[in-house]
């Protein structure tokens, strides 16, 4: 069926919509794609869902390549199993909550791990039905603190989340496998530009999650890149090069100084390069300890923790609640110093929080036979020379300092740089969190019930149609690609001449009788007019039928390249079916 | 792709679920096709969803083919334009209201008249755009009261609604019939058996509102239907036929009675018989009036208002609720009687209420010239012979009756027989509320604006999955309609021989090359089990590759009338292709 301009809904906008940050909300709004309805709810109008849907389809088809089998839940959902799992609280103001007419408890699912994993547990019971991947293709909802960008970062939007069962992880591990390839295969077919960075440190096992962004200067996520490999990550999954030990033997006294007026590193460092020791200090040689409190998912009591990060670096707070998550972190008020007399502020050491007890975790960098400068536990004192695994030994390491540009990449190959990039994809082992929950098993061939395994799997469907328009798109307008486009072809009448008209209605036809999916421009309008709107709406291919036809030829326009090519009448509908179908 | 029984997502139930009250409920549960997630909340298991997938697609291209566009809202709305409609409190219970983070008033779209008319308003601006019909197809939310029979009657479910936007009464005539043809070529696709009642009494013009009910003995909406006629209407919606009026002139005069112990109709019409009158009278002679009180939209104030039926018929609570929308209504308290002394309960007459100011609508049958035996407002009293237009004249009729099976047909052929019915699409010439609402003009030619008048009309596409479950099913499970089930071929496996596994598969691959839609049972289980499991699925067309291609030979069994053919396995791919393709 023909799409006509004359009567589809659509009014193109001239001016960018004034609540517009980025090209993508910009456009997407201006074309006649999206219209704002509530704070991150958008309505679909005919050409935006005609782009999400042929989203979604491709999404659909490379879940079912991969033979997950997709289901659909409700979005209104009941407290109970979220209650199991404790996310009705952990999801704290990102949940929209409701009672329904007899008071009980729903929710709006954010996502629905509880769901799969009770509905896998109500179906299979023997070891001989998994492995199994189940799909949904759904609206989900979140209450964003901060709905931005359009369809970018929505309260509504549509997610596609598929969740692996298997009996155990060499099975989660090929599930996830095929997830990630099926994901490269996909953003790949929708010529996006992405990459895939680790999501976490690893501490739950070696590519227990990645994310795939795509990279755009708006996005909101910051990720690090090597300058010479392949690699990169999340800030928060960077993991810091770890230097090699040091002999103790050798090693100078740990010295107390009276050091006034050192309140801070830089203070602290230009007091002992004064200090005539015949030795060169930075930043990089002093230890800082940064105090915050710790809470465990559930329990009351705040515990105190210390972190110990080499001078030259903050300790990057989203880096430090990664590294504790699901504990609760927060940084010390007055009154927690005010309890603990031991920490004496600006002056705190190892010695103290060993003693008294606090748990203290230090930067990677921070190894033994490295020796320090840091604080004595006294107003105005600092130790020199404290050294690791002769004058303290730390709980442990964590990944809290901040990564810089100029880092040494973590696979050993170049630097670390910044970009930013916008989340698409999601691949996580979730191990057996949720089937614990709800004790979901399967018999084993031996009658012993064996604890299912989970993988879970995100693709921002609804996000993708912004991400693509984010990357696709010039001055002019929207660039589609072919994979997505809302028509293959764009035919503008170009002209008010009767033949002209009848012809181009002709060629219409025929397109239409070939397959494609066609837009005729048939308004009582100006070519201007026609082709601003041809532009701005984005169709990959536009064919102009104007005076030429008199001569027998038409118009076709590359709208990426903006190559213009003149066809003969004849032959245009074999042309444009060979462009399309590639 | 063939969708392979081994690994599908299925495990069908030999037991009936407790809570299934309907056939479809119990067999769409029974054959794995949905399950249970909350009260009214279903999950759409792998087959199930492939069911609605196909309903939702036979909707779309019914609507895409009068030249409907299809669009999308969120489901998450903000409380302001149905404040402005006064919808926020008129639906009561059935809303589901939540707030966001910020305390914001949200709602869960229950219908999406509101959006669609600011829609139109905001692209829309100049008498050339119009007419414009747009439509979505869309997961909808209403908090029943009692959500039950599975997903006929959920509290989240899918809904196609559309509305049409026209310039005057004609412009939206000519929508409501453009709908009422598609909807007829729509329910006779998919092979219903359904009649198409009037909804309304006509109170807002001839054809103003029309329900499409699916017949069904489970159904929830009562219709009647004429022995004779194609005549068919809700009950609410009968109208009942008037008797001519009858002259004045030498009727006896009223007379009232002193009746003791006559304070039912029955004791009432015994007392008259036995009177020596030389009359017989009848239930029918009498005029019964019950007193109701009424309360306009948004008023604070009740207002008396009393109703006269024949004394052989009962007031149908929900026909005068329906008379009297969108008044609310309830029956007096006695506190109501005793602040209006003047009601004297069982003895009330038409004079009395007169007297006081208190509104008086009757029976159509109350005609000019018609003679009644009533109450005299007082104890023990009631009058003979009180004629209409002479001794009292009502404010007007109502038609609050009872319908009852034998009743003259409205139309004159036949008389009235009750069935019951599921209401699938509703098809209603709104109006200009909502467009008076938020002022949605077109500037007509002459430059002045011109009110849009709106037409709504919804399918219940999850809903028609359990119809067509409802009306296409036997003792041994479903039976689709060709249109939209799951597959088109059921192939089953029935026999444990390698070559007959082999030969299956290479069928079941050719079917699938062939452009059909096939799920192959490869299952290791008995052929009963699986002969079973096929007819529980309800495909339309079973193939059994068994014993018999040793000679060459398949069997094509069909689920609906059980019928089995063999067929020669070399031409098994042409007899199935042109079955399904008819």
């Amino acid at each position: 069926m023909i799409t006509r301009m004359s009567s589809l809904f659509l009014r193109t906008l001239r001016e960018d919509p004034a609540d517009a940050e980025v090209p993508s909300h910009r456009l997407l709004v201006r074309a006649g794609y999206v219209r704002r309805v509530a704070p991150g709810g958008y309505s679909w109008l005919p050409l935006g869902l005609r782009v999400l849907r042929r989203v979604e389809e491709t999404v659909r088809q490379e879940m079912n390549a991969i033979g997950a089998q997709e289901i659909q839940f409700p979005a209104l959902l009941p407290r109970e199993p979220y209650e199991a799992t404790n996310r009705w609280t952990e999801y704290g103001d990102n949940l929209f909550r409701l009672k329904d007419r007899k008071g009980a408890d729903y929710l709006l699912g954010p996502t629905h791990e509880e769901l799969f994993a009770l509905t896998v547990k109500g179906e299979y019971s023997s070891y001989k039905d998994f492995p199994v991947t189940l799909y949904q293709i759904q609206t989900k909802y979140r209450d964003e603190a901060r709905p931005r960008a359009g369809i970018l970062r929505g309260r509504e939007f549509v997610m596609k989340d598929s969740y692996s069962f298997d009996l155990d992880d060499e099975g989660l591990e090929c599930s996830y496998q095929a997830h990630r390839d099926a994901y490269i295969k996909l953003f790949d077919r929708l010529g996006l530009e992405y990459v895939i960075v680790a999501a976490t440190s690893g501490a739950m096992g070696g590519s227990a999650s990645e994310e795939f962004l795509a990279v755009a200067e708006n996005g909101e996520d910051t990720f690090v890149r090597s300058t010479e490999s392949g690699y990169a990550a999340n800030v928060e999954a960077v993991v810091t090069p770890v230097p090699a030990a040091r002999p103790l033997d050798g090693l100078p006294e740990a010295q107390v100084h009276h050091t006034p007026d050192t309140p801070t590193i830089e203070t602290l460092v230009a007091f002992f390069n004064a200090a005539g020791l015949g030795r060169e200090f930075t930043a990089a040689d002093t230890l800082k300890n940064v105090l915050v409190k710790t809470r465990r998912p559930g329990a009351k009591e705040w515990e105190l923790l210390g972190i110990g990060v080499p001078g030259d670096r903050e300790v990057d707070f989203k880096r430090l609640e990664a590294a504790l998550e699901p504990a609760e972190v927060e940084l010390l008020e007055e009154a927690d110093f005010a309890k603990n007399p031991f920490l004496v502020k600006g002056y705190i050491g190892p010695k103290a929080l060993q003693e008294n007890g606090v748990r203290y975790l230090v930067d990677p960098r921070v190894v033994e036979g490295s020796a320090w400068v840091t604080g004595a536990d006294q107003r105005d004192h600092h130790v020199l020379d404290l050294v690791v695994g002769r004058d303290f030994t730390p709980d442990g390491t964590i990944e809290a300092a901040e990564v810089r540009e100029g880092d040494a990449s973590p696979d050993g190959n170049g630097t670390l740089v910044a970009a930013r990039g916008i989340e698409i994809g999601h691949i996580f082992q979730l191990g057996r969190k949720y089937t614990e929950a709800f004790e979901v098993d399967a018999l084993g061939p031996d009658s012993k019930p064996v604890r299912i395994t989970m993988g879970s799997y995100g693709v921002g469907v609804s996000r993708l149609v912004a991400v693509l328009a984010e990357q696709n798109h010039d001055e002019q307008g929207l660039v589609w690609p072919r994979e997505v486009s809302p028509f293959d072809v764009h035919v503008v009448i170009a002209g008010k001449d009767e033949t002209v008209r009848e012809g181009a209605e002709k060629i219409a036809a025929e397109l239409d009788a070939a397959g494609l999916e066609i837009i005729l421009d048939d308004r009582k309008a100006t070519p201007g007019v026609k082709f601003a709107d041809a532009e701005l709406v984005g169709v990959p291919t536009i064919l102009v039928v104007g005076r030429g036809l008199a001569n027998g030829l038409v118009e076709v326009k590359d709208r990426r390249t903006g190559e213009r090519e003149e066809i003969a009448v004849d032959s245009v509908v074999d042309h444009l079916a060979k462009l399309v179908r590639g």
